[in-house]
């Protein structure tokens, strides 16, 4: 076991669980999270990046499901939950990229985050050329969601930095 | 307090200290993970993605640094662990993308991680269109870096996939 001792909080982020589904994307919400006293001098610089990776603790996931249909979706393949983003995973934790808003300590506002309102986060990292893979290959089901996605939520528009 | 139970192992990755020097770059070692029993079956449909995300304990690190010099390079700017890849940070998670190399139950081979052997895998997660950002914005600091390693590394021709 190992254990983590947040350095944050999203003091406001997606609503559950309405939020999740039709009416918006996570990209049309900015989200705020606050990082606590004493490692507030840790964001210093952070401004120089557009971009950051929020990995924090998904804390209301019960339960693991090893092997999952992708968004539930019947026709899909049944995969492994390391095939997936599913947050039923052996340990819950999100690692998502999302766009910087503003920081001003000790509050970090950004677009695109999907966790709810109450998520501890576990860490904040820069978002570098080192996380950039020009042409990721996928499956056939994660590209026809995004396709889907990409069109109803207008990502070319609303999201224009965002792959593949 | 959060407390995670890995799921798999570094079984052959970085040697430390040298390795991460002046020998080879961390994308000319492909490193071995061994999956434990119980989460093998989390693989399956992994194959279809060229790329992962591997989520890990950096077991190793004693002690946090709240300002760095990236690198320790002395003309750089001291900033906040934050706007670092630094190990020295309040919980040190690991997050690197990868590219996959293969998969034979349990073991998972990949080509990029920056962890050593023996290091507690917490995750793995596919890499999506989601964690495309097309030109992420970075100091200048860290694309001096990128450019001197870029061309030592000769990037371009032997880790082709790469960003920005």
């Amino acid at each position: 076991m190992v254990c983590f001792k947040p350095v944050g909080i999203v003091v406001e982020g997606l609503e559950k669980p309405s939020e999740r589904g039709a009416c918006r994307s996570r990209f049309e919400v900015i989200s705020t999270i606050k990082i606590f006293d004493e490692f507030v001098d840790g964001l210093d610089g952070l401004e120089d990046y557009s971009h950051t990776i929020v990995v924090y603790w998904m804390h209301e996931v019960r339960g693991v499901e090893l092997k999952v249909k992708p968004w539930g979706v019947e026709r899909y393949p049944k995969v492994g939950v390391f095939a997936t983003r599913s947050p039923a995973r052996p340990n819950p934790i999100g690692v998502t990229v999302v766009e910087l808003v503003s920081i001003e300590k000790p509050v970090v506002k950004v677009r695109g985050l999907d966790a709810w309102t109450g998520t501890p986060v576990l860490d904040i990292k820069p978002y570098d050329y080192y996380d950039v893979v020009k042409n990721p290959r996928v499956p056939w089901w994660f590209k026809e969601k995004w396709d889907e996605w990409r069109q109803k939520w207008k990502y070319e528009e609303k999201v224009p930095w965002l792959g593949p």
